[in-house]
This record gives C-alpha cells, sequence and structure tokens, in this order.
C-alpha cells in the first residue's frame, strides 16, 4: 500500500492541505477549535488553543496556562499568541483585511459560543458553517501515523495475552478492566483509549457494558473490548470474545456467525469500497442467520488521534474508503438476558484490500 | 451547614425543580442533550440519551445498545423511548401537541446539531436556547451528593498519603502519576477525576503540566494535582506542592506566599459571597507581593458529576455561593524557567463559612 510520507514536523504540510480545501467549502479561511483538530494541524496538545489557518494565514491562539506548552508544541509556521480574554479576541489583527468569509467548525462549536465569536468579531468577517475539513484529512493516515497507530495495537495486543495468561474465573469485571488498563500503561500508554469493557454472559448483550464487581463465572462468553492510546496521542481499538470454559452450543454458533461475517466484511475492505457496502456485507450474513435485529450498531469506524473518528461503516455512511484510512471492523450479535459476541480488529485500508493491525487470535478461545 | 435532603432514588425530584425553572427561562419544556444534565435528571449512565422536561412531561430517549441499561437506570417517572435514527425522532408524539417553545442547551449543542433538530422538527416547535438551567441544579449539592464527594476525597486523599510514603527522589512524573491512579482504582475508583498531573522543578511552572519520563531530583518543588472519580459519577480535586528534599528559599518563600493567600480566601468563602470576591482576596495578596502576573487562571470552581462545572471563583465569574456549593480553592503562583506552586483543597460552602474536604497537611512536606 501507499501513503504520504512526512517530512520534518510530524504536523508539516497539513496546514496547507487544509488551506488547499478552503475554496470548495467556500470561505477565504477557517478557524479550527476543536482541540483534536488544533493538535493534528499544530502540534499542540493543551486544552485552549485556536488555530486559524488561510493561503497566507498560520495563527495560532492559547491562554497564559500554556504559552510555554505552545512555544514547545506548535508548529514554527504558525504566528502563536496569547489572549487574556476569549482567545478569538487575540486573533481580528491577524486575519487579512477587508471582507473576509471565515469558516467555523459547525459540528464542534456551540450555539452559545458561535454567537459569542459573531459578537466579537467585526461586520466585515462572515461567520461560515463549515464540517469536517480537517476530519477528512485526519481520516487519510500518513506513514508515522500509521507507525503511531501500529505501536499502540502492538502494546494492546500484548496487554490482552498477559491479561489472558492469568485466567478469568472467579475474577471480576472490574478486576480485569483495570488490569489489563494497568499492563497498557506499563507497557507505556499513556491512557486507555476508552475506559475498557469487559462484560460476561447476560452483561455482554450490552453492547456497551461497563465492568461490574462481579467474578466471572465458569461457561460464559465474555466481551472484552479496549485499545490504548500512546504518547503521540494515537489510539488502538480492539475486541475479543472468549469463553471461560466450556459454553453453549448456542453461543458457539453465534460465535463462528460473528466471526464469518466480519471475515465476509474484511474482505471487501479496499480503497474505492463504500462504508454502508461494507457494513451490508456483515449485517446481510447476521440477517440471514435470522440475528439481524441482534446486531444494532454500525459496522466500524475510523481510529487515530480519536477513537471513533472518519471514515464510518455503517448503514446509512456516506464515507468512500481510501488508501491510508484506518477503520475498525467490527460485527456483533447481542442475546437480551444471554450473551453478546463482538469481534473488532483494526485494519489499514490499501489499494486493493486493506491490512489487519491487530493480532490477536480469532479462535473461539477458551480460559479457564 | 443544611443541604436538600432527596427520599428515594438519588435522582427523584430533580426533573421537578428543573420543570419549576422553565418559565422563568421562557420555555414551555426544555430537550436536555447534555450526558452529564441526562444522568443528573434521569440517573442514566450511557452516552447517547437524551431527556425532555416540562410541567406535564418526562421523557427519555436512547438507541438499541442502551435500551437494557436505561430500563435498569432511568428514573420511573420518565417515559422511555428506544429510537431507530435521530434521538430526535422518538420523542415528536411525547411532546405536547398545540404550539410549543422548547427549550435546548446552547453551551452544548452544536451549530450543526441545532440546525439537524430544527429540521427533525414540526415547525409549531419553536425551539429557543437556554443556558445553565441543569448546571445551575447541579451546583447545589444534596445531602447524598455531599456524602459521595466527601467519599471520594477521601479517596483520593488516601492514595496520595499511599504515593508519598513511597518516596519522590528517583520515580519519574509520569511513574508517580500512575502510581497515584492505580492507587485510586485500587481503592476502588472507577477512574481518576482527570489525568493526575506530577510536575516537578521547571516543570511545575506550566500550569496544567502532563507527566514526563524524568526522575524527580532533590530539592525541587512537586506540583501534585489529583481526584477521583467514583461509579456514582461524583468527583474530587485537590492540589498539593511538596518539596523532594530541601528547596531554596525563594521556592519557600512563594508557597508560603501561596498558602496565606489560599487561607484568606477559605475565610471568604460563604454563602453569599460572590466568586470574584473570594478569587479577588487572594489575587491582591499574591499582586502585593510582587508575582500578580504568575497567578494566570481563576481561585477555583466547582466539583460534583464534572471535575470543572458552576459556579467559578475568578476574576470575571458572576457566580454568588450557595448553601450546598462545593468549590475548589486553588491559587497558584508560576515562576517560569523556575518552579511553581499551587494549593488547592475542596470545600462545601455553609451559611457562615465552609467545610473544608480535603484532609491532606497544608505545611510544606519535605519528601525524599
Amino acid at each position: 500500500m501507499t501513503a504520504r510520507v512526512t517530512s520534518g514536523r510530524a504536523t508539516s504540510g497539513r496546514a496547507d492541505r487544509l488551506s488547499k480545501r478552503l475554496p470548495d467549502a467556500g470561505v477565504d479561511v477557517v478557524l479550527v477549535t476543536n482541540t483534536v483538530n488544533v493538535r493534528y494541524l499544530t502540534g499542540y496538545t493543551g486544552s485552549n488553543g485556536i488555530a486559524v489557518v488561510g493561503p497566507e494565514t498560520r495563527v495560532f491562539v492559547t491562554d497564559f496556562r500554556y504559552v510555554e506548552q505552545a512555544a514547545a508544541e506548535v508548529e514554527q509556521s504558525f504566528d502563536r499568541r496569547r489572549s487574556p480574554q476569549h482567545l478569538i479576541e487575540g486573533l481580528e489583527d491577524a486575519l487579512p483585511p477587508g471582507e473576509l468569509r471565515l469558516g467555523f467548525e459547525a459540528a464542534h462549536m456551540s450555539v452559545n459560543e458561535h454567537a459569542r465569536v459573531r459578537e466579537l468579531l467585526p461586520k466585515r468577517i462572515e461567520l461560515v458553517a463549515t464540517t469536517g475539513l480537517v476530519e477528512d484529512l485526519r481520516a487519510v493516515k500518513d506513514h508515522g501515523e500509521l507507525a503511531a497507530i501500529r505501536a499502540a495495537t502492538e502494546l494492546a495486543d500484548e496487554a490482552f495475552a498477559v491479561l489472558i495468561a492469568g485466567g478469568l474465573i472467579g475474577r471480576t469485571e472490574r478486576d480485569l478492566a483495570t488490569a489489563l488498563e494497568f499492563e497498557m500503561r506499563r507497557r507505556g500508554a499513556i491512557r486507555p483509549s476508552f475506559d475498557p469493557i469487559v462484560a460476561a454472559g447476560p452483561h455482554g448483550a450490552l453492547p456497551h457494558a461497563r465492568p461490574r464487581e462481579k467474578q466471572i463465572r465458569s461457561g460464559e462468553l465474555v466481551v472484552i473490548d479496549w485499545g490504548a492510546q500512546l504518547e503521540d496521542g494515537y489510539c488502538s481499538d480492539c475486541t475479543r470474545t472468549v469463553a471461560s470454559g466450556v459454553v453453549s452450543d448456542v453461543a458457539r454458533e453465534v460465535y463462528e456467525l460473528v466471526l464469518d461475517a466480519q471475515l465476509a466484511a474484511l474482505e471487501d475492505v479496499k480503497a474505492g469500497a463504500a462504508g454502508r457496502e461494507v457494513d451490508a456485507v456483515a449485517r446481510s450474513a447476521i440477517q440471514a442467520a435470522g440475528h439481524g435485529d441482534q446486531f444494532g450498531h454500525g459496522l466500524g469506524h475510523g481510529v487515530g488521534l480519536e477513537v471513533h473518528e472518519a471514515p464510518r461503516l455503517a448503514q446509512r455512511s456516506e464515507s468512500v474508503l481510501a488508501v491510508g484510512n484506518v477503520v475498525t471492523v467490527e460485527p456483533g450479535v447481542y442475546v437480551p438476558g444471554e450473551f453478546g459476541v463482538r469481534i473488532e480488529d483494526l485494519v489499514v485500508v490499501t489499494d486493493d484490500g486493506c491490512e489487519i493491525l491487530t493480532s490477536v487470535s480469532k479462535e473461539l478461545t477458551v480460559v479457564d
């Protein structure tokens, strides 16, 4: 597969690419307020900073608390400023003169914040809603990003192996989730990419179950969904469903169904495939087996600086996969009161297929 | 001190109190979309759910993934619904008939989401921006909430004692932060209420420093800012600055200055005090000593289901303290390139003062 190569700082070139997208979005410059998007463009990892990007404009504004951090992190091409009050006030004289169409991130800016920004800017500046300008760039990973996601995945895989080696039966869901998280941190994760899910038996029928203070018993399916986020911000995401001893024939059949659906969907992942088509491959297999109404979430989502980002594999997705996308493929079947099964890999989209980053076995693993 | 007493479920009565606020906000019913506000009102702890509250209206809507969880968690007075698509679609026939002024949370709803909700609702419904309706209720804690915050604080205090007993010198900031977090989890915290800060020497001059892979050396001030979140969602927040061996006279003087400022501000915390007045007490003490420009953040903030919530103690705060508020009092002085000092307690506002929940000593502790 091919992917973009960056030179110098990891963020270099990103503001240029964003700038090239602005004419199609009908704006002269764009105000980036979403913190993850700001990080992607500038390298800044703090919580209160904004960036403005246009053909001739590279401005970054933060407050007192983050001036030193910004000096150390923000890419040199940005004019770094400090605003004593609302960050937008540190901005105006850095914008091009005259009438200006200033894009804002309408999926992230609140109605109140929009009104405040409108009030603080002079009339010469028109605010124009934009959606997904930076997210679309983020969806296609460069080599450095792929290496980062690969490292997060390897680390998470190793932590899982250690967890499983310690056995399941008699440990609580909470203990297992905590142990998994600690094992990831011990290996260098800055945090889990989300609170790990460990859900046994009927609890596994809740797709977003929270670990309980309840011991795993023999003969249950246990859904484990976890990921690591590393210092550079990149995430991994994986789910495995394992058996604590011998499980029922029905549980085993559903497991094989979900695995077959997952393998079939993986076959269909490649550049040019529509997110909804790939979703449909897994969904139709599960529907054909009579479990369609027990697979109530999308097939997958992009992973990068956030554990849920573009593109989406889902029934109503309008995404078309591109080389360098990193997505999960995670069908599930949830039988209320009985058990749940979900199997999730993280993959990189290539020209003619995908590379599976996750290395954990998908055979039904029996762990005592 | 006095505080409201709840009977039955922790959430009971909250929707009634919200409903009583609606006429002043100029709305008939209110759409609550912020997940923490939804939790506060209904008990629901999942990530995709909305509530609508009015004099005769109690509706909760979620999607497939959370139906079981909602059945277990959401207060009985709410009509619980499932929407296959946008949650707002599960709502309309549950709203009162005729012309309706529907408040929405303008500080939380994005510009895009607002447009989508507008599109999905019939014309008879007018959308009206509201701000802080639920947050204002949340700012005044009842007995159950105070007990929860007290428990989180005690747990976090104990974890800190264990950390300090293990020594500082030679351990990295990252190791210390991880150890503190593990100690909180081991004692039952569901997670830290934010990523703990451990910042030694010049790194302490960054108010929101992230722990580094760097060993603590002898003779440094070390800023440690941490908190626990328990299963019930309630948070604690505390900062201590400790010395790894003997520190400079200047460092010691600044420590005493910050401590005096903190003690003076605590004296001023009581029901009826303005947030900006309490901030000014600490700020003027620090300014008088010539460090005014090195205290670049507000004095404090409310703590509850979120670690930052209403009310605020800050230069531009419009909050007036009320009995049952839980706030931090945390002045700091940050000397770039040298060190930082921050001292933070969590307190409950009472009629004539405050009760300090934090039990960790504020004498400058020397730890090798």
